[in-house]
């Protein structure tokens, strides 16, 4: 190659903010790729190059090095470098997407009917309310002090003393017995449904869901290749006998609050419903998303508490108590499961931070969970009745407004409405991020509004009131 | 009822660690579901039962609360409040564990023979040499400050600012043009192994692993439903003309250092597979898992930075340079795939904590990444050296060791051997815990261990090389 033909391959920029080694390392391989320097080709001596190009004889070996280990050049003792012989691809790329998987097809055209963001957006805790400084502080402790193994891969099932405080707080508040075997802890309720479905279901089997009811667990079964029914919910929650069981391999339930209309699962349904699973051998999966800080009375203890419920998967978080950035829930296995549970979850990757983890369980430990929860819940209380206070104000008999006792939502059932599609989107595109009813639905639709009062303010409830009565009258009705 | 059968239902102990409401609600309800009190019984006026109990009115007022909300009592204005009817389960509780999946079955068999925890785990970062310190306190900061919506539902696929120095990161390190939005955070590399599975490829597909090779990555792929088959892997890497490529769909290789070889993919076998895998229109998975911490020489580009890498999948990891604990990788999605991947990942639960995501992009900017790998790197390299050279000092010529630029572990061939499973565990007793190479083979196994050197000290070194020798004497040879 002629000296001026190999300065001009590479254009070295000393002001560059990539070092010189790098820029020579990438400018002789780019010439090798796109075929300006040929196989067999010789490069100059390591020294030659250096005076060509004005750099040091060290930055020339360093970038002949890394082309030599990448496969590009060949050196032989006493020999100049040559350009390897290579064979390349034989049509340029394919500038296009690759071919999508039947289920990536499916899913992102269901996440584009998702949920708007913004105020009264359903589900959606204030993050203003999320202990900034308690956090921090034992954030950082466990960052600083951790150093027992569990920093890598092992306890991937969750920290041994998250599970334990765990299990301790579950028997108190939820009435649930279990061991801290049984426990694993995982990066959110959306992760624990995906691994529940996997543990328990096989692709083409049955799950039911409450409808209305919570999407992302559809969502969750679907990817897992289940194929979801309903399980309808009337103004008592879910009805066992408004559904046929047999077939069900899951049964998901919101008992403590359903999720979105807010009503509480009375005993005679929940025994009904443990019935009806034992007798299809199917597992239950109990959803206790915000069963920790009910804002309303206390709580009343977990379905999986009660005697005979030896086939309930419980599912609890941290998402609606602290925040769903910490990506931080767990499950509590059926007697013996725990095991499979734990190695459907390594191959998943369904593992929470550690030192979140480690900050939940001084946090649980210490007290300072509990007045937390007592704060908010004290919080939520009154968001709840500037909203439900600005509506009944505003609309009175026209609306159906559930009074839940925990979740961060309230249903608004408008059983005139034709369909509420509309409604929702109007809404939507005045700022207020409510879903629509029927979206919670899988058959026989009811129509409606729900409503997140999380983060609600007396203004927003005030103008979310007044564009619903405003909105109401022309809507198309039945 | 008799007033002393009610008070002897609950034992009430008002220096219990719970509450008497809690106490009361619960020995009632149990007598209830225990049929001790039967449907239609009357219980005392509220004031009459705390008479009998000796508490306070408002205590059986709370406790009642419960019942009534729990539909265990009914209540009627001025009459008692009377058991409510309910069906009972009609047979007891089924004591066994539920029914697994035919997934779960499995993957609880294969997790069985997974590695051993100790000295010389393969793949095993020193969590001693994670910066605690520095990271405790961009961990607080981000606790404490961050307040933008990103704490909630939102940015699901990682923070944007995240996502931007790792983009910028992966262009100036590795070679790779993406925008933040192509890139997605997960909480590991195994999450996005099955992300990129579910994306890519639907149930019965075809997967291509490398042979020896990350068994995280096949049991992710089954996990997803795939078949996988091998991609036989020798001196220099995964060796494309060695498989049929034309029906898979997916391809995972670790070119930068292979897994658990540490060998090196020249540019000829890369360009190679980028044909090959453009032919069958299979979409590549690269592993880049360790290239951010080369600790030999500097790092050559990335797979998907060659031109015509169209249809790669670039997966990183903060496992190796900080702490497998953090549940921290991210992945580079192919041009236009990005929206049906965050789809899927939504759908998965497959998000990272936001607190950590926030700290290490504070971490990456300020330019305290790029100096802690420049650290660990020197660290890693010393380790090796204390490793290979203990075991070449001991065992010479008996045993081929390889060279890796980077990883944290080698591979030992011993070709001779007949099997290595009985070393293994012999030298795991001995409380080594190496791997046997045929353990990372899908077929045609090689023979041999793989020892991983992050956390190794010179005694270890020494002690182990000892062992080997003892051990290669009477086991089998072929």
């Amino acid at each position: 190659m002629e000296p001026d033909v190999f300065a001009s391959l590479v254009a070295l920029d000393p002001a560059g903010p990539d070092t010189l080694v790098a820029q020579l390392y990438r400018g002789i391989r780019q010439a090798v790729l796109d075929g300006r320097l040929a196989a067999g080709e010789a490069l100059p001596s390591s020294r030659a190059a250096a005076g060509l190009l004005g750099v040091g004889r060290n930055t020339v070996n360093a970038a002949y090095d890394l082309l030599l280990a990448e496969g590009v050049i060949e050196v032989r003792p006493g020999a100049r470098p040559r350009v390897a012989a290579m064979t390349r691809p034989a049509a340029p790329a394919d500038n296009g997407p690759p071919r999508l998987s039947q289920r990536a097809a499916k899913a992102a055209v269901v996440l584009r009917r998702g949920l708007a963001e913004g105020p009264l957006a359903p589900g959606s805790p204030d993050p203003r309310l999320f202990p900034a400084d308690a956090w921090g502080r034992v954030l950082r402790r466990a960052a600083r002090h951790r150093q027992d193994g569990a920093e890598g891969y092992a306890h991937f099932e969750g920290l041994p003393e998250l599970r334990q405080v765990l299990a301790d707080q579950l028997h108190r508040h939820r009435g649930l017995v279990c061991a801290p075997e049984d426990i694993i802890v995982t990066p959110g309720t959306q992760a624990s449904l995906v691994l529940a479905a996997a543990a328990f279901a096989d692709p083409g089997e049955v799950a039911l869901v409450e409808s209305p009811g919570y999407i992302g667990a559809r969502a969750a079964f679907e990817a897992a290749g289940l194929t979801c029914r309903a399980l309808p919910v009337d103004g008592t929650g879910a009805d066992p006998d408004r559904a046929d069981l047999s077939d069900a391999r899951l049964i998901y339930v919101t008992p403590t609050t359903q999720y979105p209309t807010g009503v509480r699962l009375p005993m005679q349904r929940r025994l009904g419903l443990l019935s009806a699973a034992q007798a299809a051998g199917a597992v239950i999966v109990e959803d206790d998303y915000d069963a920790e800080f009910l804002w309303e009375g206390r709580g009343i203890a977990a379905l999986a508490a009660l005697p005979g419920a030896g086939h309930v998967v419980y599912l609890g978080s941290a998402a609606k108590s602290l925040l769903p950035g910490l990506r931080l829930g767990w499950l509590v296995a059926p007697p013996g499961s725990a095991p499979a549970l734990r190695a459907i979850q390594a191959r998943l990757g369904l593992a929470a931070n550690v030192h979140a983890q480690a900050a939940l369980a001084e946090f649980m430990a210490s007290g300072g969970y509990r007045a937390h929860l007592a704060a908010i819940s004290a919080a939520y209380r009154d968001r709840l009745a500037l909203v439900t206070g600005a509506l009944s104000d505003r609309l009175g008999a026209r609306a159906r407004l559930s009074a839940p006792a925990g979740g961060l939502q309230i249903a608004i059932d408008l059983p005139e409405l034709a369909e509420d599609q509309t409604l929702r989107s109007r809404l939507n595109a005045e700022g207020f991020a409510v879903g629509a009813l029927s979206d919670y639905c899988l058959d026989a639709p009811l129509t409606g509004l729900v409503v997140g009062f999380g983060t609600a303010t007396e203004r927003e409830a005030r103008r979310f009131a007044e564009a619903l009565d405003r909105h109401l009258g022309p809507v198309e009705v039945a």
